[in-house]
């Protein structure tokens, strides 16, 4: 493993990512030369099947907080969670300047106003064309099109050479707000050189190009006007803007009022609104409290809920559990997303109970009302033959996307050595003529579960899947160590393991075999309670596994009086 | 509820499905028409997300067993877990004869050795174009494809006309063996008359015709022709004989020895191979451990795993933890299967290993190396224009998928009032010129946990959940109400919340209230057990919930001495 050496690498520069490779989430870039470090994005994940009650994942930030003082800027390329999610957490410890685009600090700023801060955060708003100097860094905004408005990629000078992120793009010729992917600079920057490329691969196995966020557009047209008779419910991601715009524009041209529901939906349409970055004409918007005095076919909601979230609006209209809107058969739920992988379960369950009910549903598997905001193989390739870099790095991907994002570099003409495969942590090292893998930072995975930040981790877990699969039995007893006496139980309590009520025998031997345990304990001598503890555990498991196939966790309470 | 009048209602067919409505899996359908029933196949479920630890699900067949009496046979469609898996079960209480074709009672057989029954069930092999009298019922088996070979679908004689149950099918005008379904008499079937179509509805909300199971051996063809350095690996389902001839097919051709790991794997090509339903020239299938002696251009290795299954082979081949097959640079690893829903993230953990480790892979996503085995909308189309029914229950789905195939059947001029959507226990009951829903039979879901079976219930499950969520605590104290003494404690265990080395100021916060608790309780002159322990419980739930945002379950132990 390499250490910081020191003067003797001071004309390296390093490129670190401390989350989004072999995975989808916590995006995170670490750049570093000499005394100066810039951060792009810093993002959260989300718990994998294994990571019961964890509510989200965040980077491990040790080698930033380690470095606080070198740090000259963080630089936000936009405002999805997976790109700003940890930023509140990190601000605690971190207390560089955060440059970003409007709208990304309208949606940080609400995130910010849930934690306090020793240290107020500094915000700096920036738009695309900007330098930002940052140390040695001077750090470019270039406007891309993406699943959300006001999103950047950044060209990085550095002493070495340009460095390119892309954050997270695709191309969209007829974007709905008429900016679209500044092409035009990223050639610029490609026939100036550019070093390295940062790239992100999520759509990397996905051929061709994405459709244009207008396609959905298309798509609202044609369901508005074959459902004329009928209240539109829409739910879509709350920070795709354009697609609400989209929405509000297909409303308003068929005479629908919309009201907005979800308390994410909610803060982004009004933040988004006052920032200029939505265009609702007076009197459309209307309260969820006055949906009541319109007719169904005068009205359109938009509701968060698009990927099956349990406590969302969407789901809570699906199990009648919303206070304000009940469904009926004058309704089309129209599900303007398609699951990430993991929601599918998820979205089938609304899905399923809305059909349930007979009501008309429209989701992204029957009708085109969904596009991705990520890059297809030809904008990836579009990417790479603007910028024409000399190294490649590729980023926001599990390793299937990495590797494939690799083999299209490959097919385009890169040679193998210059591309690389990186790990969270691990050190690339540029000059102007070279780069190569070099050592490891300290990186890793830090839960977040309610207020605990990284209290819950390997153990803590093992043990919840554990009681997750065959559940608990506490064994209490009294003993007299002295005496060699039970003085009272063996009791058993369980949980999640049986129906007792239906299981009295099987109870009755648990019983048995504990007092058993303990009376050879005392017959051998064996008085030592962590001896007569692991043998009324050992004796149970083996007991219960025979007799039931299942192996509860077994937690002996033994009390010596 | 209706309950069974008697007499009355003897003129009428009742059907019933215990399970396959408004859910995939567990598929079993119940015909009954005075003293005689039969049944349509018996099989099992998987477990949902909200199941922690359940291996599998199963119909509650109590209305069987109230029935055993009656039943006149249960006729097997093909061998699919989903078709079959339930019947080791139901097989201990009901007593009738089954009838399956040749493969499917040696998928049969192997299931059912592993349990014990005191009487030995009946097994009786049939073939398509046979038919079997059972009470009044007379049941023709006709040759269906799907992903299994010996597939079949009923035709149904009643007394008030024919009913037509399709199993699962799908339409291949190139099948595999050369037997195509035979429309020829399903055809006949519709100009003779049917009275009802029970009709499979998995890819109902799919468009045009599924692709012939032959696409996937050209596809193999070609992945053979561009890897001939390399050791191929192909994953599928191993009840899928045809995909597993045409590896064998493609292995032969290109001069490789074929290998099969995975226990169901291996057990599935030796029964087809000894029934007749694959051809394996001499000399070409190798054991495991012969694979040493070939190069790897020389072998194809069959194995199980195409749905990302922990303990499968493949798994452990890609985790190297197989003991026989280690994967490196010169193997090639084909997925010859798409994830079922829910799956998705176990095969992309497999898919991102692989890659992670420079493993070439080739998946579904990427490659036609699967087809499914269901009839897509052209094909269900297909079956209601030659069988023309009277009346429709779309059988084996979701609700998305049973209301999806009620709008094609009325697409194709079927009136709304002749089709049924059914639920688990719902009673349909036919004449020859009339059908309606009338009444529930007891139904529901069994859930089989190691050897318990449905002693796993709602309370089981919801304890598992909150455990698995925010962990345990139990807190144990002495006490002697007579005197109002806390002797001993309160301790505290804890699992799953927090890890408690570093936590120990929260336990002694937590030692703390609960004995404040306690003293609060001797104060108050509130000395029942009950009562102490519900204040434990709840002061700690409440300051837990200020402190951290998280619920643990919370066990007080409280000893009286």
């Amino acid at each position: 493993m390499a250490k910081n050496k020191g003067s003797k690498n001071t004309s390296k520069l390093k490129v670190i990512s401390l989350g989004g490779l072999g995975e989808i989430g916590k995006n995170i870039t670490v750049l570093e030369y000499e005394n100066d470090i810039i951060v792009i994005d810093c993002g959260m994940g989300f718990p994998d099947d294994e990571m019961p009650g964890v509510d989200f994942v965040i980077p491990d930030t040790t080698y930033l907080e380690k470095n606080a003082d070198k740090i000259r800027g963080i630089f936000i390329t936009h405002g999805h969670e997976d790109h700003i999610g940890a930023l509140p957490y990190a601000l605690r410890d971190l207390h560089a300047p955060v440059y970003a685009t409007r709208l990304t600090l309208g949606i940080l700023r609400n995130k910010l106003s849930e934690h306090i801060y020793e240290v107020q955060p500094e915000l700096v708003e920036c738009a695309a064309g900007d330098k930002v100097k940052a140390g040695v860094f001077t750090v470019e905004f270039i406007h891309v099109n993406h699943s959300i408005a006001d999103a950047c990629c950044f060209a990085i000078k550095t002493p070495v050479g340009t460095v390119v992120h892309t954050g997270d793009f695709k191309v969209d010729l007829t974007p709905v707000d008429g900016a679209m992917i500044d092409l035009c600079r990223l050639g610029q920057l490609g026939n100036e050189g550019v070093l390295l490329l940062l790239c992100e691969s999520t759509n990397v196995e996905r051929p061709g190009y994405t459709p244009s966020e207008k396609n959905v557009g298309a798509s609202l047209e044609d369901i508005y006007l074959k459902n004329k008779d009928k209240r539109i419910i829409i739910a879509t991601f709350s920070s795709n803007v354009h697609r609400v715009q989209q929405i509000v524009n297909t409303a308003v041209k068929y005479n629908r009022k919309v009201a907005i529901t979800g308390r994410s939906m909610l803060n982004v349409v009004s933040a988004a609104i006052e920032l200029g970055y939505m265009n609702v004409p007076e009197g459309v918007l209307i309260d969820i409290n006055e949906i009541k005095r319109y007719n169904p076919e005068q009205l359109t909601i938009v509701t968060t809920g698009s990927q099956g979230e349990p406590m969302s609006a969407l789901y809570r209209m699906a199990f009648s559990d919303h206070d304000k809107v009940e469904l009926g058969p004058r309704d089309l739920v129209v599900i303007s997303a398609t699951p990430i992988p993991g929601n599918e379960k998820l979205v089938g369950k609304i899905i399923n109970e809305l059909s349930r009910k007979h009501i008309s549903i429209i989701h992204s598997g029957v009708a085109d009302v969904h596009v991705s905001g990520h890059a297809c193989q030809e904008e990836i390739k579009m990417m790479h033959a603007l910028l024409r870099p000399t190294y490649l790095m590729p980023i926001h991907g599990e390793s299937r996307h990495l590797l494939a994002h690799k083999a299209l570099a490959e097919s385009m003409g890169m040679p193998a050595d210059h591309i690389f495969i990186s790990e969270i942590g691990q050190v690339l090292e540029l000059d102007k003529n070279s780069a190569k893998q070099n050592g490891v930072v300290p990186s890793g995975k830090v839960l977040v579960d309610g207020y605990g930040v990284g209290d819950v981790g390997n153990i803590v877990l093992r043990d919840r899947r554990h009681l997750a699969q065959d559940g608990l039995i506490v064994v209490v007893a009294t003993i007299d160590t002295d005496q060699r006496l039970l003085l009272s139980g063996p009791d058993v309590v369980s949980r999640g393991f049986v129906y007792v009520r239906e299981a009295e025998e099987l109870m009755d031997d648990i019983r048995e075999i504990a007092a058993e345990a303990i009376e050879k304990c005392f017959n051998d001598d064996a008085l030592d309670w962590n001896h007569i503890k692991s043998r009324v555990k050992d004796d149970l498991t083996k007991y219960l596994y025979a007799k039931t196939k299942r192996k509860p966790m077994i937690l002996p309470v033994i009390m010596n009086i």
